[in-house]
């Protein structure tokens, strides 16, 4: 599993004060909670501050890769010239979040796909919006593939995001969620499978133990990569466990070894 | 899900001790506390006081019943005979827990199992020891069903438990378990599939982490009924929260009633 630690988003208060006070330190604090909890990646959302969004984007990236440079970046902007502008910034290979198989989005995204070897997160959903059914899902995951692979991005390069929806709203919203895991998986051979956890749970009480069910199942369904917080011990131990179950912790190290360390939570 | 409690078991001291002193209050508290939390049924095992299992399942059943008579017992005895005597003792239609695919074993059941309607565990292992393989333990289940449908039990009444093995001793184990679970519901119309849940954690620290999300990954594979602990409540906000994301909760009402009442535990 591959973990995109998602707290540097300025939409929080705490990070909204610290990059308006140019607050490097606070950041880093926040980077090393999430590298610490296992974070592979680290998002950097900064699309709440649009008049500033550049430039908050480039002096985020400069103190994390001061601090932390071996750790990749994963950068998060509704909006492609952002990303454009403060690609070259960054040091490893970035990886960009995201973009759609809308075809005006595909397009203004294709210049900054192209600018260099990313990563791309790739959201299921077009120009007829959320896709209602699994099948659907796949359906609009293999043009998706196809576009993406048109613009010179290897699979292993892609990860495709089934956009979950609120179980709360809809009481199929998880079984479609995992079917379409399912799906992707058994038809684009060598894609990564990559979900934002959190909205399968919004508007319901403890969201954390629906969250938690959903990581695990999505997990055997075929996710290979989340975006999540990965200070949150719980949500990281129920991974680990999950892991274990699945036969992806040989000898059940990591997981031992993340009992020794304190680490798990139960 | 149905649910069967596992806490009245004189293997554990504080129940070892309520029997040996007749103390019904105890027991009748420990009852409550399971179908408080839940179960459906309650398994009574007195197999520990091997001198006096039959008196004491006995006084356990009677003791249960006048407090709880709507309440279905399980009896849980390594021991036909044990079972034959006190059969007739419960009131509502009994659990047995539980006959196995091995020969002696049938033919010592086959009596009990014939005396009244009842509903039967059934171990998936036989002569030939536990199956290494989940397509082992299917084709065990199906010489299993046959058997017992040749004794007139219908399948609904069948409860199929795949013997899951410890993933610290196999890594293998939880996928075999699954893939059995999975096996079983596809090649079985109509019965249902138990595990008790605890053997899979066996030997790893922080048990209840592994438990909860063999719980939730069983589910989605078929599992419909569990032995577990009801009153853990850790464990059975996870059940709530697997069947809010398995479609088995309609509009969350059984999970969000369970947070009003204050018996989910993140």
């Amino acid at each position: 599993m591959l973990i995109v630690g998602e707290r540097i988003n300025t939409s929080r208060h705490a990070i909204n004060e610290a990059v308006a006070g140019r607050d490097a330190v606070a950041i880093q604090r926040e980077v090393r909670l999430q590298v610490d909890g296992g974070a592979d990646l680290i998002d950097v959302n900064a699309g709440s501050r649009r008049d500033s969004e550049v430039d908050d984007l480039i002096w985020l990236i400069e103190e994390i890769q001061n601090e932390f440079p071996k750790v990749r970046l994963s950068i998060d902007s509704a909006n492609p010239d952002s990303m454009n502008r403060v690609l070259d910034r960054v040091m490893l290979r970035p990886m960009l979040n995201s973009t759609t198989g809308e075809r005006s989005r595909m397009e203004a995204m294709a210049p900054v796909i192209q600018k260099r070897a990313c990563d791309i997160v790739a959201l299921c959903m077009d120009d007829r919006g959320i896709p209602k059914t699994a099948g659907q899902t796949v359906e609009n995951t293999v043009r998706l593939v196809s576009d993406l692979e048109d613009l010179g991005v290897p699979r292993d390069r892609i990860f495709l995001d089934p956009v979950t929806q609120a179980v709360s709203a809809n009481t199929r919203a998880g079984m479609m969620a995992l079917e379409a895991i399912d799906g992707i998986r058994r038809e684009l051979d060598g894609v990564h499978i990559i979900s934002g956890l959190s909205n399968i749970s919004f508007g319901l009480p403890r969201r954390p133990l629906v969250n938690r069910a959903f990581l695990t199942l999505a997990m055997k369904a075929g996710l290979t990569a989340a975006i999540l917080d990965p200070s949150d011990r719980g949500l990281m131990s129920a991974l680990k466990a999950a892991q274990v179950l699945l036969d992806q912790d040989p000898w059940c190290q990591a997981y031992t070894r993340a009992f020794r360390e304190g680490r798990l939570e139960a």
